[in-house]
Parts: C-alpha cells; sequence; structure tokens
C-alpha cells in the first residue's frame, strides 16, 4: 500500500472541492442570473462525486492500512495528521447512511426556500414544520455518528472538532452573567456616541479603495487573492495558499460595514494565505476548526480593527476618502461610534459586548432542541423570552428573532458556538500577542501590522490543520481556552470609552 | 436498460465539462496570478474525471444496448441524436489507447512550454523536436481512430464531424486561385483608406461600453451571459443556453479590436443561447460543430459587423462615444479603414480577403505533415514559400511565420480548415437570410439586428447539435455548401470599396 497513491486520492478529492468552492463563489460574484439551475445541479453531482471518492472501496483500503500503528510506522508528523483527518472525514462520511444523506440534503434544500419565503412573511407556522424535520433528522445523524455524552456533541463536532457540551457550558455559563452586567452597566452610563457620521453617503469605490488600503497593510496578498462584492460577505480558499478569495458588502450611509467585513474577512485570509505550502493540495492546507478560523476574522475585526491604536493610524486615511463626511469627527469620536453597545435584534448587526449573548440563546436552544426538551413550536416563545432576560429587549417580530438567521433552515445545528468561541479564542491569542511581541500597539498606532501578521503566521496560520484547536491554545498561550481573558479585554474598552467600572 | 438512467450519467459527465469550463474562465478573466499552480492540477483532475466516466463500464453497456437499432425503438429524434454523439464520444475515447492519451497530453504541454520560449527567441530549431513528435503522435491517433482513405480525415474529425480531405480539397482548390487574383486586384487598385483614426486613443470603458451596445442590439442576453476582458478572447458556456460568456480584447489605438471581438464572440454566444432548452444538461445543448460554429462567429463580425448598412446604424453611435477621435471621419470613410485589404503575416490579424489563405497554406501543410509527405524541418521554407506565393510577402522571423500560431504546439492538427469552412458557410447563409427576410439591410441600417438573429435561431441555433453541418447547409440554402457565395460576396462587396471589376 503506497501512501504515494493515498495522497494522490486526496489530492484529487481536494481538486473536487476546490471546483466546488469556485462554482460556489462564481454562483455569488459573477454568474449571471439566469444560470442558477445548471449551476445548482452541477454542484450537486460535484459534491455526489466527491462523496464516492472519500466512501470509496479504495478509500476504505487505505483507511484500514494507514491508520494502524503499523500503517504509520516512519511516516512524518504531518503525515500522520493527513490520515487522522481523512480518518475523521472518512468516518463521518461512512457513518451515515446513504438514505439519511440524501434525507437531510433534501431537507436542507427546501428548509431554505421554505425559509426565504416564511421570513419574510414572517410566518413561523410555515416554517415550524420543515424545522422540527431538520431537527428529528439531526437527531438521527448524531445518532448514525455517535458521541459519549451528548447527541449535540456528536453535531458541535462537525464544526469543532472535539468540542463537547461539557466543556463548552462552562465556558458559557460564568461569561453570561459577566455579559449582562457590562451591558447593564454600559446602559446605565448613559453615554451615547455621536451618530451624524450615517446621515451622509460613502461612494462604493472609495469605500472598496479604503479597504484595500487596510488589506494592504494587513499583509494580505493579492497576487494570491482578489476582492469582490457579495450579498454575504465570505472567504473561499480555490487553491490552498494560492488562491483565497474575499467578498465584502457596503452601505451607502454606513461606511463602518464595508470596513468591518474587509477586517473580518481579511483575517479569514490570512489564515489560508499563511499556511505552509507543504500541505497544498491536502485537506491538511485548510484552517484547524471554525472556532480557530473566526478567532482570527474576529481578531482583526475587533481586537486590531475596532481598537483606538489602529484608528490613529487609519482614521486620518479614511479621512482622506472622506474628507467631507468625516470633517467634524476626530479619531476619539469615530472610536466611539465604531464601538457603540446597545442590545439590537440582529445577531449579524451585534456589537462585541452583545454579540455572544445572541450566541448563547440559540446555543442552549439548540442544545435542548436536540435533546427534545424543547419543541419547535415553542421555539418563539422561549426566543423572546431569552433576548428579554439577556438584552432587555423583544423581537417585532419572528422575521427578526428566531427566524433571522439561515442556520437553522438548512439544518446546521452545531454551528452556532463557533462564533462565540472564536471570539473568546481572539481575546486569549491576542492578549499573548501583546506580551510577546514589543510595543505591538505603539506599532499599531504607527500602521504597522506587519508584526502581528508574522507573530499569527508563525503561532497559528502556518500549521494549518496539523493542530487541534486545544494544543494550538495551549502550545500559544500556555493554557486551554479561558473566558476570563475576554471579559478583561471587555471590561478594560468598554469601560475606558463608556467611563465605568467593573 | 432505462434511457433515464443513461440521460443521467450523461448529465453527470455534462457537469463535470462545465466544472471544467468555469475552471478555464476564471483562469483567464478572475484568478489571481499564483493559482495557476493548484488550478492546472484541478483541470487535469476535472479532466480525468470525466474522462473515466465517459468509459466506464456503465456507460459501456449502455452503449452496447442503445446503439443498436432496437436500443432505439420508440425513443425521439432528438434521444437518438444524444446517443449517436455519446456514441462518438465513447468510441473515440475508447479508441485511444490510454498510453497514447497520455503521451499525447504530455507533449501538448511540454509543447506549448517550448513554443512560448521558442516564439519569443525566435528559435525554430529548439521547437522542431517536439512538433515532429507531436505529428508523430497525430499520425498515431489517427490509425488509432481510423479513416477511409486519409489519416487527416481522422483528426478533422475531431473538430469538424465528417469532413474529409476529399470533401475541403475542392472546396479550397478553386478558391485559392480566386482569391489571389482579388488580392492582386486590389493591390493594383492603388486605392487606400485614410488611417489616421489610429492615431488617437480610446479609452477602455468607452470601448467596452460601446461594444455592451452592439450586444444589446444583436440580442445577447446579459441576463444569461456577461462580457470580461481577457487576453486571448473567448466564448464558453457554463451552464448550456443559460450561461454563456464572452471576453473581449482591447486596444488602446485600434478601437476596431474591441468592436470585431465582441461581434465575434457575440456570435458564438448568441449560437449558445439560442439552443433549445430541451437540449439543457447534454452534449446536444452546444453548436454543431466548429466550422458552423465560427460560421456563426463570423456572420456577426464580417458579413454584417464589417457591412455599410450596419455602420450607417451604428456609426453615429460610435462618434457619440469617440467624438474628438472620430471627429474628420464619416461612415463611408470609416467603413472603408475597416476594411482595408492588405497582405500581412499574422492570421489572427487578417482581414476577410486574404484570411482563407492563411487558412490554405496550414491545411496543405497539416495534410502533407500528417501523410510524411513534409518533413517538420522543412517547415519553415516551405511556409515561406506559399506565403510568397500567395500573398507576395515573406515574414521576417519564424516567429511572426510558422510559429505565429498555438495550434501546432499544442498538437491541434486538423483544426484550421474548420475557420475557414466558417466563413464559407457564413457566407452561404447569410445569402440566403438576405433572400427570406424581406429588406434585411434596411433593416440592418436601422439598427434592426431582431430579424436576423431571429432567423438564425430558427433555422441553426435552436438546434443544438441534433443536425449535422451538412445538414443544415442543405435544409437551410438548399445546396451543400459552395465556395462560390463567399467568392461573390468578396467581389461585390471590395470591388465596390476598391473600385475593381471581377
Amino acid at each position: 500500500m503506497s501512501f504515494e497513491k493515498f495522497k494522490e486520492l486526496v489530492g484529487d478529492l481536494n481538486d473536487l472541492h476546490q471546483a466546488q468552492s469556485l462554482a460556489q463563489w462564481d454562483m455569488q460574484t459573477q454568474m449571471p442570473e439566469k444560470g442558477s439551475g445548471p449551476r445548482g445541479k452541477q454542484l450537486v453531482t460535484l459534491g455526489k462525486m466527491a462523496h464516492e471518492l472519500l466512501t470509496s472501496g479504495q478509500m476504505r483500503e487505505y483507511m484500514d492500512s494507514l491508520r494502524s500503528p503499523a500503517g504509520q510506522q516512519s511516516l512524518s508528523e504531518a503525515d500522520r495528521a493527513l490520515i487522522r483527518e481523512m480518518a475523521d472525514k472518512f468516518d463521518k462520511a461512512t457513518k451515515l447512511p446513504t438514505e439519511l444523506v440524501k434525507r437531510y440534503d433534501e431537507a436542507q434544500a427546501r428548509g431554505f426556500n421554505i425559509w426565504i419565503r416564511a421570513r419574510k412573511a414572517n410566518d413561523f407556522e410555515s416554517f415550524k414544520g420543515i424545522m422540527q424535520e431538520l431537527v428529528d433528522i439531526s437527531r438521527e445523524r448524531a445518532e448514525a455518528l455517535g458521541y459519549e455524552k451528548d447527541p449535540y456533541d456528536a453535531l458541535m463536532d462537525g464544526y469543532e472538532k472535539g468540542a463537547t457540551v461539557d466543556q463548552v457550558d462552562p465556558l458559557f455559563d460564568g461569561l453570561k452573567d459577566e455579559l449582562i452586567t457590562l451591558v447593564k452597566a454600559i446602559k446605565d452610563s448613559g453615554r451615547k456616541p455621536d451618530e451624524k457620521l450615517f446621515k451622509y453617503t460613502y461612494p462604493e469605490e472609495a469605500q472598496l479603495a479604503f479597504s484595500r488600503e487596510i488589506l494592504d497593510a494587513m499583509g494580505y496578498d493579492f497576487s494570491r487573492g482578489r476582492l469582490d462584492k457579495s450579498a454575504h460577505p465570505f472567504t473561499t480558499e480555490l487553491g490552498g495558499c494560492m488562491d483565497v478569495r474575499i467578498t465584502v458588502r457596503s452601505q451607502s450611509n454606513n461606511p463602518l460595514e464595508c470596513i468591518s467585513t474587509a477586517l473580518h474577512e481579511g483575517g479569514h485570509a490570512l489564515y489560508e494565505q499563511g499556511i505552509s505550502e507543504e500541505y497544498l493540495g491536502t485537506p491538511l492546507g485548510s484552517g484547524t476548526t471554525l472556532g480557530i478560523h473566526e478567532s482570527q476574522s474576529r481578531l482583526w475585526e475587533n481586537n486590531v480593527g475596532r481598537s483606538l491604536p489602529f484608528w490613529q493610524h487609519f482614521f486620518p486615511v479614511m479621512k482622506r476618502h472622506f474628507p467631507d463626511q468625516l470633517e467634524e469627527y476626530d479619531v476619539e469620536s469615530f472610536y466611539h461610534v465604531m464601538n457603540k453597545v446597545q442590545p439590537s435584534l440582529i445577531r449579524t448587526e451585534a456589537d462585541e459586548v452583545t454579540y455572544n449573548l445572541h450566541i448563547m440563546l440559540r446555543y442552549e436552544m439548540e442544545k435542548d432542541l436536540i435533546n427534545n426538551r424543547l419543541q419547535v413550536a415553542d421555539v418563539p416563545k422561549v426566543w423572546n423570552a431569552k433576548l428579554q432576560e439577556y438584552l432587555g429587549i423583544t423581537p417585532d417580530s419572528d422575521a427578526n428573532g428566531c427566524m433571522q438567521d439561515v442556520h437553522w433552515a438548512e439544518g446546521y445545528f452545531g454551528y452556532f458556538p463557533t462564533y462565540a468561541l472564536g471570539n473568546l479564542y481572539a481575546a486569549q491569542f491576542y492578549r499573548t500577542a501583546k506580551t510577546k511581541i514589543p510595543n505591538l500597539e505603539q506599532k499599531i498606532a504607527q500602521g504597522n501590522l506587519t508584526d502581528l501578521h508574522n507573530w499569527l503566521r508563525e503561532n497559528i496560520y502556518k500549521h494549518g490543520k496539523t493542530k487541534t484547536a486545544t494544543q494550538l491554545a495551549e502550545e500559544i498561550t500556555g493554557e486551554p481556552l479561558n473566558p476570563q481573558y475576554f471579559v478583561d479585554y471587555l471590561w478594560e474598552k468598554y469601560g475606558d470609552i463608556y467611563s465605568i467600572k467593573r
């Protein structure tokens, strides 16, 4: 059994996945509107072929022989990581009966279409049937995939390798109370930023030009990527670290949208571009978990991109792009408006402080749904009660409440917690970076983002999927994920902005 | 054996081809420069999978059962055409030994790379080895594919189904003398157009905007396509008639380049967009042969797009885009400069009159190479002698002579004649269109291109690959391909422009 032949098969599978990613990128950025029918079919076919390759008899033979200790003798650490990664994919793909995979695919597609209409019509009644179906199928998937204690673990594992309810619950529990306290303190401070910024118009070309300047400074390599617009911003790799593309979204009256999506997607992209070339063409050449990936996007978007030092350099640059619109702002007032904290209905628009509460609400409900402790019919009621408890507000509609996100419509239960984990990892990594890189914040205030980029590449990016999330946290910061760093970061920053004390 | 299952397999294969086409389109229009390595590998993998699907045991079973008369009972004409088409692909793919396919692929890739360097260095010596290899492999391919009289027939059949030396020789033979006579008469007329046009600069944005106006008028559907720039203009379908994209090239001092590539690729695209939706997802949903495809691009580029009626409408439009640059031109002087006839070295820059002589030269040499009547070492000598005989000029270098085109460097012997066949078909179809559509030229002079588009769609486009080239010629024009219509068209047009008589 030749390891080289195994790598060839892995390479072919990787090529198929990248062909899928290209078809999706094109669909969201370039495709003419009427191309969607044939494109949908092409995506199904590519998915089917990738599945056939992954579960082929040949792959099974490689798996049988390579995952035994004898099969791994004389292999490098990276090669063993590749076997571990492929075994995980192979097991997940083969544990699920074909019939269940089909039923899930079909329900996902149906769920998405029903959700589009139901959200538009604010009609949860028409959505709850398919949502219940997706919950039931997800439970079946969990049973097929297997778990030790909680069926929800099996689902989370698909997005955050190794994450369990036992691990996540204690992280979130203490954090929740801390956040609720902080949100209240900010509200009680009575301070409000000057928001006249949003009364002006910001030409899209200038927004994109400024975003490019930021991406350049971050070290995003345009010879290995490109920037486009799309309705929902995303990052995708179409050729390992050699072709990592990002998209952004802009709003004519809110220049912060384009900037923060550029920083966010730019962070994802730096990670993918920074992975060692030696993993090119294999699944190792990709970020290790969604939580770690999100930590890199959020680190650049929030810890760096919403910091005072960053804007000490970039606010004057931004003023050159928008001299009239920003005439009455100085860096401090701009820093305050871009860090405004206010409980709001929509997760994707939430500030750093309230964001994780949106996630916890979803996480708690998902666990209860999968464990049959919560019925889909009760979702709106529970959603609204929790939102009132955590943020003191109630949705004006289910469309802006429990139907706002696409995840449940596509059956992605277990995905949401990775967003919160990303925020926690980001705070912990960034705190370490500040201790390891001399004068990091002064450097950033001078527009030097290179030292931070290099440190992240050396410590996180370059390893790709060869290290797990837990390994990275322990090796880089000396301890497992600890939410206290996130809480400290928030208090330090927002204590200052809102003149409040812990 | 279910015909529906067969169609599913055909659909999967089609999806794979479209994924390849997307990867190629992206490579030439969007991909960042460093993405080329992984992209090359993805293309190889997709090609390998398509080949495996086409030559699979399942496909063989379908072929065995479906191509017998019994297998075709109760099938529609379109379904029988699909079987015929798939059988042709299957036979071509299975007749070629895997070893030969690999050797050809490898030599093509090597040929391309050597050619890039050799052309740049004007060094035929370094190119002739790989060219001889490609000639030898092509001969082997012809033997494997099989033929009745001439091995070159087997190669042409790959591009122009059914074309043979016995059929093409008589078409070209008479034509050659006619063209040489016409070129000489034009030269002797002493008339020369006013070329100050080329002294000005034409902003790219305005060139593209004007090209879009022309494409709109032609009836190119932008909701099922898009226009981009690329170094080498091309048309590609990425979702049957639902996603047909074109690219153009522009030159800052020559506005004719962008216009003629838009008309040319627009013609290819109207064909693909006009194919009946019922053939979507099958190889029937594509143009029937390269010759017929080229007839549609050339019809729009030359017969329409270089005609006086066309510019009677579009010259004033163009003047709005370029008022200063075209100030001293009127439609007649513009019509003359865009129809300037002059023997020149480079095929792709040749005018309508000299173009086919460039093709005949290549056709004659290819036949001799494949039949071992000409050795590769003698190619430059023979090239130069023929060019002198046909056009009265001699290349300043092999780079601008026998090494100018990529075709021989990639082993595409048999491809060139389709360009000339396209010109001949175009003249014959357009002559019929003029007799069938009342006042066609007056309509065009009013900017109405719709009647022509509709006629072409009804007679040519919609059939896709269900009709052969010969069938189309006979059904539409009442006779097989006849080069006399092309000669008549040229004399009528250029007799007028250059005040010469036959």
